[in-house]
């Protein structure tokens, strides 16, 4: 990619695909800032997650190249794309990444099942100061105007004052008009589940099949820090995210476990 | 599933298919414990993490009934597996879940990528007591004597004492000969990330195609409380894996950022 070394360099993505209305809010949004790389899924890939693709090829298709704009659709998943962006595509590491408009929350648990903020990790993991971005809205043609608002102000305090180091941000948008919005709060993943519904069915060959639905359940709905709580009361919720698993509490209960003489 | 609620109920999992042999040494272990049920993806999904599926329906195909051992192949990734089993096929929380045995590590950034990992994780979210079980040989034949003798140890553990709440067990075995293990180690995930290398190809129709490869680097390899380390040293990795993703010290950073006017 030809470089301007006088401009940020923003790289987009999202798990909607690069025909999503939230990624070209976030396009809007990026451009006012810098250099715009957009490297997005070729289709929707939502609940992929951090999955990267290892048994097919992957395919990239430069599909708009302007002064400050370029897009690249990808056969893969998120993480793919931003692996392929930062190995592929620049000459220099992006200033800045951003995820998204997700097509719906990933607030709490959803973090874990998200395309979006997988994407986002994957761009931390490269020293990139990443965020995933999401509105709790699940129709295929959200309002963006608040999103735009405020994420603007995201993107300008992130280039100005960076993150920081081994985290990303996942921000979540309330679905609502900019006015109601009460502006930002620092928050933690709530405790909750997805519960699953099979929806069962019978095809026309008399085999059965099953659809993935559920809701979700808080575990902690009256907890003030928690990012569930902030878009309840109307907030935009900004979660710091690190993704070391290593539990340091429970491995001091372990190590006195497998010490254990004839275990 | 019918039930015989005397023995313990052991669902068996993994991401490299039901006809790994990984997935047959683990339920060769699960046997000796109590009545096995195996949901496993009905072919290799290595590298899926978390992945759900919500775009395709699910089947389930039941391929083996004896007197303990019921054996379903599914048409998802290793978490829909998870999913499946607990809601549509169990009439009774099972007792213990374990997912693998991975051909192939999963120690340090390896659990964001692995298959093997989410089912435990998601196993634990459904408060089942859930391991994943991985050796760090990739080929299609390893060696799982030793991880039979110390898997048992693990799965009769967990079924006498639990696992501390919301926690699931990463459990990494070195490509060792029994005799040559020195025993478990409690570790931390290991500070490292997957290099990519993208093998450029051009497919007879002059088109580009892109494969995946890499190579780990370990950030802290002098560190002996990692699960790195542990494996080098001849050790089999117990890492506590816990999925809330929020970093406490960066809220704080954070909060005074967001909390400037004018931001």
């Amino acid at each position: 990619m030809e470089e301007k070394r006088n401009k940020p360099l923003i790289l987009v993505t999202n798990d909607d695909g690069i025909h999503a209305p939230g990624l070209k809010a976030l396009v809007d949004i990026a451009k006012k800032f810098g250099q715009v790389l957009v490297v997005a899924p070729d289709e929707g890939r939502s609940g992929m997650s951090h999955a990267i693709t290892i048994k097919y090829p992957l395919r990239l298709n430069k599909i708009l190249k302007e002064d400050d704009l370029i897009m690249y659709s990808c056969s893969g998943h998120p993480a793919d794309c931003v692996k392929l962006a930062v190995n592929q595509i620049v000459d220099r590491k992006p200033d800045i990444l951003v995820s998204g408009i997700n097509h719906g929350s990933n607030s709490s648990i959803s973090v874990v099942y998200s395309g979006t903020m997988a994407a986002a990790i994957e761009g931390g993991l490269h020293g990139i100061p990443s965020i995933g971005l999401s509105i709790t809205d699940y129709s295929s043609r959200p309002d963006f105007s608040a999103c735009k608002f405020f994420g603007e102000q995201i993107i300008k305090n992130t280039l100005l004052e960076g993150i920081p180091e081994g985290i990303c941000l996942n921000v979540n948008f309330p679905k609502l008009p900019l006015n109601d919005i009460r502006g930002f709060r620092i928050c933690r993943q709530a405790r909750g589940l997805w519960i699953e519904k099979f929806d069962k069915r019978v095809d026309p060959h008399r085999r059965e099949y099953f659809w993935l639905t559920g809701y979700f359940d808080n575990y902690e709905p009256d907890d003030e820090d928690t990012d569930e709580w902030a878009l309840k009361n109307n907030y935009i919720s900004i979660v710091p995210v690190r993704v070391d698993f290593s539990d340091l509490e429970a491995m001091k209960k372990l190590k006195s476990l497998y010490a254990k003489p004839g275990l």
